[in-house]
């Protein structure tokens, strides 16, 4: 097992009020049930894990960046800056550090603007579509990268 | 009357250089000289009325998450990130309050980017044009949704 | 209070069957009820005011061209029209009086192709998405234009 | 456990040839390989798993309308068929049962035709870019949602 | 009457399912039962008739090359492959019958995509949205034709 | 038989030219020929009909509306407004009665203007290319409608 | 001398307005003076002249077909309906007279709606940018058409 | 009568060949032809006149430049230049002379590429589709805006 | 002379109608006619070659895959496939073989549609609009290549 | 053997640099080499041939022009004008001589603006790909036409 | 020399981890070494200079308001913000003062998105592609405009 | 420094007008007072250095073909060639000299056509809006470069 391997895993804008919004679409489990969620599964396949949200779209480039020395790989839901923030994707292209782009809800098969995600070029790959599960098999494709 | 309705009036970036900024197209009063009116207008409806302007798309989502359990109704005049802030648009959907989309200007009637809202699909409507006029009408117009 | 001062109130086509017609988008007052209470608030704020519908363009147009010497201010409604009628365009542009632009619906929150308003570089400004109170507060705002 | 579920996975044109093609995209293992650790997998999660390969839009949509009472759940890479059929998107629709789409290669970094997927708004979730694994996470994901 | 008149009546993909998907766009009556019903009018127009079925594009056009010394008119509801495939376009305009393509939904009120057809060019006319009925619609235009 | 059903059917602008105008496309029938067939068909399927011609837009709207209470369908061609007249679509829209949409040419293998309806989505069904047939066929359409 | 050879020409929508309308673009000169010095210049030229103005679609319409036993060549402007009216256009392709497009400032020049004639394909030429003089031209191109 | 005035006339590529060339669509004169009669209308106008014609881009921008001291006005068919040559464009804006933009066939009546003029909005206005009447009538028009 | 080297004629959908079909467009001779002149000039060039035509898009992507081993090269014609068919575009990429595109029309010269191949970005080079030889000319072609 | 057939081989802007201009695309042969072996192999088949290069669009035009009565065919490689040259275009098309559009590289698999050729509609056919032995088959296919 | 002229030099987003990010692009020199070198140009050419550097687009616009009665003109990397944000824009636009906007690397050569300034509009001029040297040109620009 | 390093500065179509053309957008001085101003900032900055304008396009095609041996670099403003001139393009890319691009005005601030610069995509970078100082701080550049 690889000791020590560390994850950064970043939530964007509104994600703070997940289980309160719009739950047919993105599930009834608030943002800190699936941090525990995604602790335990860290945990269970051997990685340390941190998490961080913000709705400030600087504050989380500000993130990306200090991760650079810290960890060994990203999970990324830029929640509705993924559609648009070409300065999240320049972050994730500077530190390159491998990173999964993660989506709640199947953003290919709602609104024409949510099919288009600026930071796919700059990642490994995407999951979505899986709501709380999106985040847990990012994780273990994540621990398969590294 | 409603007593105690409570409404966000919310200022988007650069509305805090208002008076000062292009009077041709948005007029000489100030911002505070326009808050004043609008406190006015709230009073004289029966409103209680908060007041906020960011020129920080994340602090305007803050402040939309922070309204839920504060406030009856939302007066929002998200300046230019009406555009392209999918964020925003986002915030407003999930705290699920009436909003009513402000502009100072009539966006329909300058540049091609202004006359299109992302917010638009997720507030009750939209007034535009009127200069500070534009707040009283929005408050106005709130008063007779709650 | 500026006595005297005339406005006209244009109805474009399908708007005489407001009431009737999917009423979870327009509502269920009628023309007439919308109108009695157009006549009231104009009346309230001194405002002489006539009311016109039609569903012919050129019958828009015509009146359009008749108000030059007779009204103030115009209040428009152009239904569908508004979304293709250059030639309602050349009329509010030609008459040279101060013209709002009203919808019932939120015309930027429904189908693509109503969120694009021809008339609107030629109005002042554009109130969408309150029903009648549309007309009430463009009323309104127009009385402050005068 | 949920004993005697049942998945379909379905491999779409050219994908017999992996492991031999353009291996700096699709890595090196052949598709015999990657079968096997699917199969691995599914038996792991306690499912059953059935697994159809053909370069034929019409042999896919017919093992897709075979899946209706043969199958709990699809796992569908279906190639470069993902970006034009909308035969098997209507496929998809029409035999109702969860469908998985599933990517070798991030989609979404590529051409800009790939980045289209027809098959997304019927499907749950897309999962691309991690190779074989891309596989592995989609059976974890099914497995999750039956 | 025009003894000896033969017509080929060609379903595309997923039209095996008619019955069984969608009922509420496609009707509740399955292909057979919507066959025997363009058998019976067929043969009170006076007219032989042949019916073919497949999910393949090559299978249906081949079909349609079979049919150029076999019959006097074709009608076709090509499904999804009427959206792009310029292949069975092709093979109409080759064969040169008179072909009248057929929808059991009113294509033109649903997605976008559904509102083109490739084959539109190569044929007489269309008929869309009556369920069964376009199909008996199109055996009566066809008899008309020939 | 359904006695005393009553059918509306409107023919737009040019319509009256018909058998004049450019036989090729349209056929040499004027429209009083195609009229008799019409009433001939409508008798026959136990159906009353009234036609109407009018070059004018808003005429066509007014009649529209008054078919509420007197008509239980209508067939229209609207000709050329078929292509941007959105207040015809929402007249037909409002009127909530079965409307079938007829075109003598296949609109579909024209200008690429003419293949675009903004009345097809408030229609039930489109019949184009057939000439005169068009109408027959839609009449009969309506006819199992009601 | 072509002698008795006889024109009409058509004023689109606003036109009824020119000399008292954004002079800056059209002019000082009033429709009146237009017409009397088109009618001198085709009593010049030996043609006889007649001239109708219209708000109206239908009625331009309306007007165009009266005119196919009654004239021998046409002059239209025809407003803003120049940019949309199919319904015109089909009317012009079907009376088979001779047609010049006339416009008083150069369309090309202004607006990008405005470069668009949809008429252009079925008239025999377009003179625009000339104010009056636009007219002038054209009974001359149009006598020497006939 | 202006005495003296002068203006150039400047054929564009491949007008040379005028006579030669598709005279279904340019007619049977040469260019020498027209030349004469251009001559002749100007002689009959009292202005003098001067005619050039070149297939390089680069020697008509350099005439452009040489009429800026010699001519009054300019009348220029720039043949296919007009489609794509901002350079023309910019020699016309910059020699600042009225200049009339000519045509020989309905640039709007053609492929789709042909009605876009670059040069249209630097001139006064433009004449397409008469053959050589086209430059007799804007000798004409030229002759009245001096 | 590079004794032995094999290629593969791959022949796509509708050819096997060539001569029977429009011959306006592809010329008079049956496809068996070519078949025995591309085997002629092969020969006479030293090369062997087997020839291959489906209507059916897997079976050309079967055809190619099946080829890897056996061919040096690929002549492809592969009808409207050309358009759509990224399945066959990724089938060429992945043979890795040299593959010259051949179009017995000039696609560049027809429909807006078929002017765009996806499959030129993996092909050598491309040979259209010389009817047969176009094949000819790309064997040898081919033969260069090897 | 066509004795006497001449054919003109035309080199457009930057051709003069072949071989010493990005070799990877173009290949190492000189202009100089490369129109040795036209010579040849025009020679070879009976053909007589003159070559022209020229940076100058108008003289590459002049250069058509004169080739009417000189040559019976024509081999062009016009470069970068291929892209943008309407002028170009139509010199060819006025010319009337059979023309063969030829490019060393694949246009349609480099960037997107390469893949649009202006010309391709008046010409023949189009060969492009195969370096210098592009022109080579050109004259072939010339040769054949003739 | 203009003593006691001030600017101010605004880096965005990810500019902080310059000379560590994608050095093949952005070259290898931190953000502090060209901070140096910007203000010895500065202090060269007798203008005082201040910089500051955020990833947040809120920070940018509240230094650029802070900006107004502080200097005499801007030099700006936006970084990614560049693209979209308009907030910045209408900062700029409201500041009033001359703006410089810089870009490292030539964002006209890379990807498409890159090449769209939102910024350009509101600026006096734009330089790109000279890396650290481009802050060095816009600072000698800005003394020249001062 | 770097002795007998030599330049080449090219300057476009019209721009022999500068200081008499549009004097608000290009300034007051003369191409010669710039060029003077050029010779002198290149002899203080140690280069040698050449100017030469054309109007021709192929004359600034040779002149950069005959660049190749003579000169260390290039600073072109192509006036409106930049905006479609592939032909430009391709020289530029073939002499494999570094290449400044320059233009008076901001190009990114006018018509929409004038922000696309075809020729950015095989330039070092590009320095727009600062009139001649364009020039000057493009030599600087360039010198820096060398």
């Amino acid at each position: 097992m690889e000791m020590g391997k560390r994850i950064l895993v970043l939530h964007g804008p509104n994600l703070n009020l997940t289980g309160k919004r719009e739950p047919g679409i993105y599930g009834r489990e608030t943002l800190e049930d699936i941090n525990a969620e995604i602790r335990d599964c860290a945990q269970e396949l051997g990685l340390e894990c941190e998490i961080f949200q913000s709705n400030h779209e600087g504050a989380l480039i500000d993130s990306l960046h200090a991760a650079v020395d810290e960890f060994d790989g990203i999970v990324i839901n830029a929640g509705a800056y993924t559609h648009y923030s070409y300065a999240i994707r320049d972050a994730i292209a500077a530190v390159r550090l491998p990173c999964v782009e993660v989506h709640l809800s199947n953003i290919h098969a709602r609104e024409e603007f949510r099919s288009r995600s600026v930071l796919a070029p700059v990642c490994v790959g995407q999951i979505a579509g899986f709501g709380k599960q999106s985040y847990l098999l990012a994780v273990r494709a994540l621990k398969n990268l590294l």
